[in-house]
């Protein structure tokens, strides 16, 4: 047996059955070992930042990982974004990246890079195989390592010899589960005293704390105690709509985040992170609390904090009280012209039951969340860190994870534009995606940072040039039909409408260019 | 005056005027402050790959670094595949990424991460800009790095704050120029004895020595002395065709190369490193030369090589003799249906004189090298370093460098994948670029490379699957209308000639796809 067959075992013992690849000379042998399984199922991309972007949207949604495959230290650069966003999505990804064969590394060939090196900055595991025989353990270690804290980047760096040469040992056993962190008594003694204090409180809620289990803890002891509850702006996962609990989302610049945080004094973390405003300015305050604000966290894995909100609802005596839920609210059916709002709120009265939206609209779409809060339930992803080219890919890995379900992805013209040959993945692997395109023909959030930043309101013409993507126009109709993707253009709210209905019983994915004034 | 003011007028001395940007929220200043300046052209990209291959065409083409301009480490990690490529090609580039303001990174952003480290491995210089008021200074500093060793990539990280405060200092002089290695009389000696012995010698040249003057000293060197003139696989800029000095390719592959080396005793290095086979194979051998070869470096530094080869001529005593010249070989125009060596017979008998030929055609246009040897005079940039995305946008950047000069982009439909959105910015700024898509549909080096692992002929079907760009078919018309480039789909050569005709009166981009079996 040698390394690749091994890997390949490694991976599917441990639950890894799902490849996302653009491989390379150097993975060969990889490929060939994927063809003897039939349990892998490979999904061909044709540029590095797709694989991982759809093993991002994976993640997310199915609870485990699914691997990658690409070529060398240039390979794993093309996909390190999406690594990027995965790792804040907490996305458990096993980033497998090919490497020359070790002997030939210090030939000078024009293809050696440092793998490592660039791996590390988006990586929360980086390993390098050494030889045939030890690639299988490295694999389940991988596997443990993104499974971890509710969810990890790992990178798996593979010699080409170690994949082809014999003296590969199959796994003896599957990964091993992830240490998980136990609840820790004083962490919920110390939130059980600052909700009882009487001052207000803010229960912060990331990663696995956003799913409906938690969310109804969650709920409970707000219901008790008058806490609100809340999430960092860049949301991975969210359970939510009509019947849910609902949860607050930061604002993701510093006035609104201010606003949102003012008069609290108690802030307790349950998976989720300190919040920051995304950008700095040059005269603005550079914290969202109060002076006098005190953090505390209940659970900082992740994968602790569902366990961690059933301890304080219990604590706090609030296991016998309703959560208030999101009521439905069903919106009217929008008419006439095509606006971003119109939009949004065609999407909240036509999407289907338990859809998945993938939301990358930037600034064209920031009113979903909130007019959408009483839809029908559904699941939310959002663009976690601002990495631009996530929507597609991880639309196309979420509907692979979850191929009974219709995704729905918000899509910025100018975001769309980083990772659009996903769209071909798509449509190979007949994923029911619907992507709707706000084609504003700008980089509209540039525009609004432009004003942020205190340049003058009337930037001149050349700078204007660089943040407008007109002159040619860019047609999402004929990318997508050039991908083999059914598109329509729409300026009108009713075939907009129809299209969005239409994702519950599609196959394939279709593209609509809403142009937008 | 703000630092980005000075950081532009620092470009603008030191002759820095075109920028390569896809610039974020972090970068607004700049993008500000080049409105500014009428005589800096600021060229917008929709994908980092662009920006950096564009640079890099731009480099090679012009000698003498253009800008970039990207948003954090994630806009620059989608930049790093170009700039392996541009550091293996030897181009100039001052590849400059906005970072959030200095006291922001200790706050959590999300969208924070390590630029330094993501840069460092595919950087010649790194710096982080401390204030505005020492931004000029990096940037000539940038630039004079960006300029040394005949080419080298220069990234110089700017925090928002550098940027957006005052205190900028304007250059008090221009660049200075790097430091050029001087020639090494030793070295030149070594060489003297080397090729007087009688022995097979080979004067193996890159960067700079591939020019015309540098060719002529290395062809009357080989004329005196029966020396063999070669480049490595990956060539930046060969100055070639009819009425120039020849010079053989050596071959990616180590079989050919091996035959390339065969008797060789003597290898003289002017401007090349050492040369290596691209790719290991676990039964193979590993040198490309005979075990008693010796490798003498005549210069390192690539920018000293031509003033080398002058001192070697003269040394040896050929300054009299006149250089063996590539005779003009007029092709008979190809006729029928295509294949892959009719697309390149037609491209070499109707290209225009003077044409810009970048070639990342990888295995469909292997042969347009030797098929080309006695086309008109014309320029030949291939894939430098195997990171593919390369030819798009590098064609775009060799035409805004020579706007005068028609280019011809030979693409890989693989290949051509991973920065198509360069394509709008061709449309943009009225690039002469024609695109020649191969279109045959698969990842046609994998299937070779298959073999090339030792896996048995008949790979099964979802290996091949994972080597196919198939079901669906991708259509290269519809991709480039959707960027509002121009395009035609040929099967036939007589259209695909007056394609390539047309290259010396058209205006602005042209696709074709060329439909191969």
């Amino acid at each position: 047996m040698n390394g690749a067959e091994a890997l390949t075992r490694a991976l599917l013992a441990g639950g890894v059955n799902t490849c996302f690849a653009n491989p390379g000379t150097s993975e060969m042998h990889f490929v060939a070992a994927l063809d003897r399984f039939e349990e892998m199922r490979p999904v061909l991309c044709l540029f590095e930042g797709v694989a991982t972007g759809a093993a991002d949207g994976y993640g997310r949604m199915a609870d485990k990982p699914a691997a990658t495959l690409m070529h060398l230290g240039f390979g794993l650069s093309g996909g390190l974004a999406n690594l990027h966003n995965a790792r804040k999505a907490r996305s458990p990804v096993v980033n497998i990246v090919g490497e020359h064969a070790s002997w030939h590394l210090e030939s000078g060939s024009a293809l050696v890079s440092d793998i490592e090196g660039l791996a590390v900055p988006m990586s929360d595991w980086v390993h390098t195989s050494r030889d045939a025989s030890s690639v299988a353990r490295d694999a389940s270690a991988a596997i443990t390592a993104a499974r971890a804290r509710g969810g990890q980047v790992a990178t798996l760096i593979l010699p080409a010899d170690t994949a082809w040469s014999a003296g590969g040992q199959p796994p003896d056993a599957p990964a091993p589960p992830p240490a998980l962190q136990t609840v820790d008594p004083g962490a919920v003694g110390a939130a059980v005293n600052a909700l009882r204090s009487g001052e207000p409180a803010l229960l912060l809620l990331g990663g696995r704390a956003l799913r409906q289990g938690a969310l109804e803890m969650a709920g409970r002891i707000a219901a008790a105690t008058g806490a609100r509850l809340a999430t960092p702006y860049g949301i991975g996962r969210l359970e939510r709509g009509a019947g849910r609990v609902p949860v607050e989302r930061l604002p993701a610049l510093i006035d609104p985040a201010r606003k949102a945080f003012a008069g609290i004094r108690n802030v307790i973390l349950a998976g989720a992170e300190h919040p920051a405003a995304m950008f700095a300015y040059p005269d603005k305050p550079r914290a969202m609390e109060d002076p006098g604000a005190r953090f505390m966290s209940l659970a900082e894995d992740s994968a602790c904090a569902p366990e961690a909100l059933r301890a304080l609802c219990g604590a706090i005596g609030a296991n016998a009280i309703d959560p208030a839920l999101e009521p439905r609210e069903a919106p009217l059916a929008p008419t006439g012209h095509l606006t971003p709002d119109a939009v949004l709120q065609a999407v909240t009265f036509a999407m289907p039951d338990n859809a998945i939206i993938v939301d990358e609209s930037i600034s064209a779409g920031r009113n979903f969340f909130p007019l959408s809060r009483g839809a029908v339930p559904h699941d939310y992803l959002q663009l976690p860190a601002g990495a631009l080219g996530n929507g597609i890919p991880s639309a196309l890995g979420a509907s692979i994870a979850c191929p009974d379900r219709p995704v729905i992805n918000l899509e910025g013209d100018g975001s769309a534009m980083y990772t659009l040959q996903g769209l071909w993945t798509q449509a190979r692997e007949k994923a029911n995606v619907l992507t709707i395109i706000f084609s504003n023909r700008r980089y509209n959030i540039l525009d609004a940072e432009m004003k942020g930043v205190g340049i003058s309101e009337k930037a001149g013409q050349r700078a204007r040039r660089m943040l407008s993507l007109d002159r040619p126009d860019i047609s999402w109709v004929d990318l997508a039909r050039g991908f083999g993707v059914e598109a329509a253009r729409v300026t009108e709210i009713g075939p907009l409408i129809d299209m969005v209905k239409g994702c519950a019983t599609r196959k394939g994915p279709f593209l609509v260019e809403a142009v937008l004034p």
